[in-house]
């Protein structure tokens, strides 16, 4: 399998930690979806990352879409449930993957990677350039009700969406942790959050993310930090 | 079961198209999301339609979290899959899905409903006023590649994902269904789209939407009209 993905695409990270969890490795390609080749546009008409290339036959674009496959065409992964079995569970699971992976996309994890990261590497004919700086205060403003909530969920909860660990925990996370790469997470704001993403963060399934870093712009300080 | 919808969202449009669909009725309660009533929000707190209240236990937000669950709980309508069962099927009913959930709601449906007809019930402190005329203009040029998409599908595979209709189908002619009742489908761009439309429209399960009317806007011509 190949997944291409960018290495700060938070959905693509989702796609990461799921694999991971799973205990299956894929090729990996860094996509530039703002260059719009012909290749990439054929694996995904929409042009966005991550797709995942099972097959010649089959490429699945999107993070719900290629975690919707692996649940029905190969089952719960190994060692856990990312997906529990009761209707109400289900619901409340993909409530929280549709909660992170559109909402805190479109109002945090979204115009921060766009306008600090993605500008960077980007022909001005392309997009790219300065970074829109009230775009960026807007999502730092955002993202403060967001943490709330998410410290909220995990304090009646344990894990975000119940008392296990579930794939809404792995959405949060992944869109989190590249707002925490460029040090925008106002961790002191909420305790309960701060340990709940602790928690995720300390999982194998992390390790590889933590690893990733932007050329030229270094890792906050608390990023690949354990005990942040 | 109750719906909490409202009549003009395309979201809400097509959970009631799948509903029908399937044979099964609701009550249906109109929601104003703007005025972000508590009732409402403890049922989704994201405050958008539609949502489905299943018992005192279970409210599925979203259009695609209510597919799903019918299709786990339930399994396929009576009539017809609307899913089909091959993994390659599958990832192309999805993808369509998101592609007229989530791109075509961005570009066309949700600023034109947004401009049009929300706007004029909402009042000003809540957002309501005047149209924005340059999102209308965007979306009136973004629907047209859309519908030279659709032709395209149409013509590939007789109905949009492949050969039998499908949620792919019943999502993009809900979407479509809004914009055509504002008179901004260009049918005229596209024959192989209108023909594969009127197909859709001619289900038994598109009447109730095609006797919706906005207060003090008109339809277009076009928009009940089965031979348009």
């Amino acid at each position: 399998m190949l997944l291409h993905h960018r290495f700060f695409c938070p959905h693509s990270r989702f796609v990461r930690l799921v694999l991971a969890e799973r205990g299956l490795e894929t090729d990996m390609a860094e996509a530039k979806p703002w260059e719009r080749h012909d290749d990439f546009l054929r694996l995904n008409p929409e042009g966005t990352t991550p797709v995942l290339e099972v097959s010649d036959e089959l490429a699945i674009p999107g993070a719900e879409i290629i975690v919707t496959y692996f649940e029905e065409s190969v089952g719960h992964p190994p060692e856990r449930k990312l997906l529990p079995d009761g209707p109400v569970q289900r619901v409340e699971v993909r409530r929280l993957m549709h909660w992170f992976g559109v909402k805190f996309f479109e109002e945090v994890s979204g115009p921060l990677v766009a306008e600090k990261i993605d500008k960077r590497f980007m022909p001005p004919t392309q997009g790219g350039g300065g970074p829109n700086t009230s775009a960026i205060r807007a999502a730092r403003a955002n993202i403060r009700y967001h943490l709330r909530y998410i410290g909220w969920l995990a304090q009646r909860n344990d894990w975000l969406a119940g008392p296990e660990l579930s794939y809404a925990d792995l959405v949060a996370a992944a869109h989190l942790s590249v707002v925490d790469y460029l040090g925008d997470v106002p961790w002191t704001d909420d305790e309960t959050a701060k340990d709940w993403y602790a928690k995720v963060k300390s999982r194998p399934s992390f390790r590889a993310l933590l690893a990733d870093r932007v050329v030229g712009m270094p890792a906050s300080a608390t990023y690949a930090d354990l005990d942040f």
